[in-house]
């Protein structure tokens, strides 16, 4: 059993989440690569300090450079700003270092193409965190589409929907500020992403994109609290995808509903331990939505429990992200979503701001 | 209390349910105003003999004219196809008779100008049959909506589904022919009137109107199959309508979900008597969808049962439609849906289909 | 096509659901013998001839016996409290008239027990008021189970639980006084039926009954609030039942769970369009509950609705119940479930409350 | 930061879980106390070092005395057999180890007594192992009884089903035989342990105890598949609690339903992220079960993430269960539910055992 030094950059929400990954994700998938959590870097050397205690790190800096410079540390998980994305995966690429970068891969689609031209260039595993398509019952939709079940798809509605601005009363901060923190910059990368990886690319679309609470307590914001646009699949499917924080009563809404010629799929994050399957078999009398619960015969769940039904939750996303990064790193080859994905749904965020500025319909291929 | 001789036209899905509700509504909601069923029309004498016993109606005939020009009826309900609608509207405004017209008011936008001119000009009653509004739960959601309990409204989802030509190898009919029986002409009107009944007016649109399966056995088909659309409300809300008649596992996917700045409501008519209503009160710890059952304290449900959460149906919102006609013809005065509403639901039908030839934004304003 | 003249004895919460079905049954059925309004009868003649107006009768009486002799009166529908449906079913029986009862038969096993005697006696035709287990739902849930589809049923929970005396400070009233009027006498019968007829006989049981508030304002409460018992059927399978009216949040609670060796069953009726079954057909992958929404292709759905998941509501149970009783009428045999039926609940109710007193198993046999 | 070394006898379905979440725990809650997974036990040499690579242990033993006598295991958990248990646990305490068991406590009442008996004289920490009342929801729920906000608790329906032995076919394993692995000793324990502590302890009940499928390939079962009693709670509460392993459909069926005298509260592990909750609060119109989905708002739900309704899973229930046993140890006092809630436990097994057997009801009190 080989060893792998992690060096995280980043100890907030997802830095947090990153490490306790590593530390759980060997004893469960029983990986023959064993992460050791090596080194993280924080904004400041207290908070680093303080990371690197609670998580169990080897040691802490409070510049990222030193911990991608590292002779011990082997591989790289971006979980800082956007803003810092681009910087550290080239200084990693150029050392020959493998990346695991948060979503969205970088802040605009220019920094994304240059990410993935250093990726490429440096023949590195890169990777980016989006850890929702890897849901046992989300990648379970992926085969059933794969495999032909529902037939042919006809239409494709997704969202993510969250309510953690909805209170016009919560004040400016660095959410407010700037587009990689609205919600087509933070909430919509993983729909896209999922709608991609569920029917295809997206060719052309048409956006709607707008401020609801454009004045907030402390100042003014300036980017957006929901989205919308109109799409067109490669395939031939059409779409619709739906983004807010201001969505009233939502806390996870990352939800799909999928028809086909031969059947449909629904889902909701919210219960993200079943998937609900129509299929156009059998005497009409007994049609109806199945309601799947998650079970060893999906993927992905049988190392976390023996038992159907039991359920897997937000962390073991995260688990399972770190397996297949695990993965990649031992086979030594790409494991999807590689920062092409990062950079494709970059591109549609791009096309969508720029469509909605326009008032008109864009073609993907123009940006 | 008095006697109102009413005469239909069509015996056929509608024409059936409206003869049952006037069989039944003077007993449950205890009308001032008694309905007689006095004469039915349909497209042959046998047929429309066949629905005067069947339905109980004193007299039938094989054509409108007669039955409009009868001098013993009172108030006509139109309930055969589109394509028939204007003129019989016209001749019996023109006999200063009132007017029950099933929905979609006119085959085309030009139809439901002139009726509903007709019908001015006339000083008649007149209302069109948006039976989904009248559930007790859509009617409650909208005074929730006007009490204000939800705040300021910011996102209107809404969608008419269902599955009844999803199977590709279902052959071609009427029902695949001309635009007032396509998905935009048939499904699209009920929930364009939800949507202004609960938020207002949209103001500009832009659509997507497409046919799924063109070709089927016995030709082709020549109207749209799904549509969607994204809309501007006159109060600055946002929206996305979505209709379809090949949205597999959907029977009766007429839904919304509604978000405002102070709580949400989510609908399906799946599940007709709950309404799903989300409030910004209480303690975090403590909020969620309740999920509320209609019963007596719910408009129009009392007449129906006692008991809470017993239950309406579909065929009793065409009792509470018949009731409210009834009232209407009463009181001498119009009650809300009238043609005029019949009319601008019309209206923005037709700019989403113009709107999807141009692929672009129209006002409606322009139509 | 024959007309049936109906005498109703009872013109509140349940005098007017019959006498709105047998104005609404004819058409919606398209039914060979058509129901004519004849006669209303209730405790005062002020209240018999507001119901007489309100309903649509075309006469009234404030006295029972003159309803059930009267010559034009050709059967008669009680729907009077519990302690009258004896006499007046024996008075009715005299004469050759068939009987629709209300639920429960008897006020006692004794009166159902003289009840079924008479109608024995007189073979007319006889009927009882259990609506809840003709909904379309529940009548495919007995097709379902007799079909095999769900194996042999190992386990039956039912509950019929609702929550108008949940209050404690709601007064005392005649709901509150006398078995006949509490949870086990008013609402146990409806899911007593349920069971026996998605299942078969219950051999054995043992109870437990008993008044939660039993001081209100006002008074003492005489009967019982909640009560549960453990039975086994005849076939061997083991169950549960439940009721209550303090069942806080629970406003129709009419619901059942079964368990067989090849599938499940759930049902609910605060959702009454929906049946969920289980089978273990099939990949293990892809089971699971499915959501049935009834429709067409359901017993007794289509004459209320072309369309699938359009729903049926309370009302339209009390309608096919009244086609059920017409079709007897017609076709001179009894139609399930008759005063028998009635008579076995009855003994059940009884059984339970005999168990309840010993805190003991009993056998039904012995009742 | 002290550490605390961890010896953990048997690595299959839970030793598992527990020693992943004995890896995870500390950077998750940032404990004061970190623990090492200093040795592992299985009954074979060969599984013993396969879980001591696998999971990350420094050594391995076959035998589970060199585990507990080892000088470097500080505190040990028992994940072995039911029938290991008691030997194990006195072993540790008599050595002055704290020891944390897996559910149900003893093989039987006696074991129970002793282990109970063994842990108080030795003053050691002991905990036993019920997860399920570890989620966010289930806490919150005790939190919202406690505090009166339902209310006074009149019913209690709890229900512990599976279906991984619905099929018939399935062969006899050890599974099949013997109490303590039957559906009374193996599922019972803990929604008796709910139930305990929802509503508080159960002073009597009646209980019905089978085997559904007592042949099975391979030979004859021993133990029962489900079971049901009825039950009265201290506080005057009634209840009913039911147990199966062959019920059709369900995969993780524990579920609660609890009504109060001002509200009501629903809960089905299958769904394990939300609570329902109805309150009789407010207009009666707005009344409604509340689906509340876990948030940080929640018991030991922040540790796992920010966001509320991005959910927990069964992993990080055994992940909570350690945190409470490591504050167990740095605090140096027992933190519930310690041995003594196990041996009361098994206590109602046993009761319910014998009731089954009697038929007759029983006091908790004579056990
Ligand atoms: N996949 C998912 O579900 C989620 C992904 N994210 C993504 O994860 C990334 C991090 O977001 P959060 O964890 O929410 O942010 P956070 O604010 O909770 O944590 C950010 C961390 O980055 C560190 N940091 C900031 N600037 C730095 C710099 N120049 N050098 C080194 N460290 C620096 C901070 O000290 C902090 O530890 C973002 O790209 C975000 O989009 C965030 C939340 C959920
Ligand atoms: N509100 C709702 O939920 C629904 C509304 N509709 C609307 O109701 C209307 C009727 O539709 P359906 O009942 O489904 O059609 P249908 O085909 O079931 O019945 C049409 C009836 O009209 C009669 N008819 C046809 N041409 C006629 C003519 N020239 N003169 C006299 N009678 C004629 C036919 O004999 C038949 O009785 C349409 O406008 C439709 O859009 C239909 C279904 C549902
Ligand atoms: N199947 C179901 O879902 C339900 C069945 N029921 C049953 O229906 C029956 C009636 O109950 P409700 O309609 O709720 O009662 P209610 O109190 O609303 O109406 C009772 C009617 O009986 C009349 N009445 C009373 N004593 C009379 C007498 N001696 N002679 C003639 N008329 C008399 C009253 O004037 C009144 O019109 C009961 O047996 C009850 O158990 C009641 C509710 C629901
Ligand atoms: N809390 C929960 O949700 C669950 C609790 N359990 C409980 O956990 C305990 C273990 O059950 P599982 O993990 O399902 O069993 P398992 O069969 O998967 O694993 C048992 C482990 O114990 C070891 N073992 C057996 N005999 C031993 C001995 N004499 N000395 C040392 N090691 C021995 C085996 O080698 C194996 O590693 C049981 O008490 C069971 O009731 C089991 C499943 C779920």
């Amino acid at each position: 059993m080989d060893e792998i030094r992690i060096g995280i950059v980043g100890g907030g929400y997802m830095g947090k989440a990153h490490a306790v990954a590593y530390a759980a994700v060997g004893g469960i998938f029983d990986t023959p690569l064993r992460p050791i959590l090596e080194m993280v870097c924080a904004s400041s050397p207290e908070s680093a300090e303080r990371y690197r205690k609670s998580f169990g790190f080897k040691r802490a800096t409070a510049d990222w450079r030193t911990l991608v410079d590292d002779e011990l540390v082997d591989a790289i998980v971006i979980a800082s700003p956007q803003s810092t994305h681009r910087a550290i995966a080239e200084a990693a690429f150029s050392l020959g270092k493998p990346v695991f970068c948060e979503k969205p891969l970088g802040a605009s689609l220019g920094d994304s193409r240059a990410m993935l031209a250093a990726a490429d260039r440096s023949g590195c595993v890169n990777m980016v965190g989006f850890n929702y398509i890897r849901t046992p019952a989300s990648q379970y939709a992926r085969q059933l589409i794969d495999s032909g079940r529902i037939g042919e798809v006809t239409w494709f509605r997704g969202e993510h929907t969250e309510d953690f601005l909805a209170d016009a009363e919560l004040p400016v901060t660095w959410r407010t500020d700037g587009d990689a923190n609205g919600t087509m910059g933070d909430l919509a990368p993983h729909m896209i992403n999922a709608a991609r990886a569920l029917i295809g690319p997206i060719t052309s679309l048409i956006a709607s994109v707008e401020t609801v609470h454009s004045k907030r307590p402390g100042g003014t914001v300036t980017n957006d609290d929901q989205a919308q646009m109109m799409c067109r699949f490669e395939n031939g499917a059409q779409g619709h995808l739906f983004f807010s924080r201001v969505a009233t009563g939502r806390k996870m809404g990352y939800a799909y509903e999928i028809h086909g010629t031969k059947g449909a799929i629904r889902f909701d994050q919210e219960d993200q331990n079943a998937l609900h399957l129509y299929t156009m078999d059998g005497p009409e009398a007994e049609r109806g939505f199945r309601k799947i619960l998650t079970g060893p015969a999906h993927p992905d769940y049988l190392p976390f429990c023996q038992g159907p039904g039991h359920g897997t939750g937000y962390q073991d996303q995260i688990i399972i992200e770190a397996h297949d990064f695990l993965r990649a790193l031992h086979e030594k080859r790409n494991i999807w979503p590689t920062f092409a994905e990062g950079m494709e749904v970059n591109r549609v965020v791009d096309a969508a701001l720029s469509s909605s500025r326009k008032r008109a319909w864009v073609d993907i291929a123009d940006y």
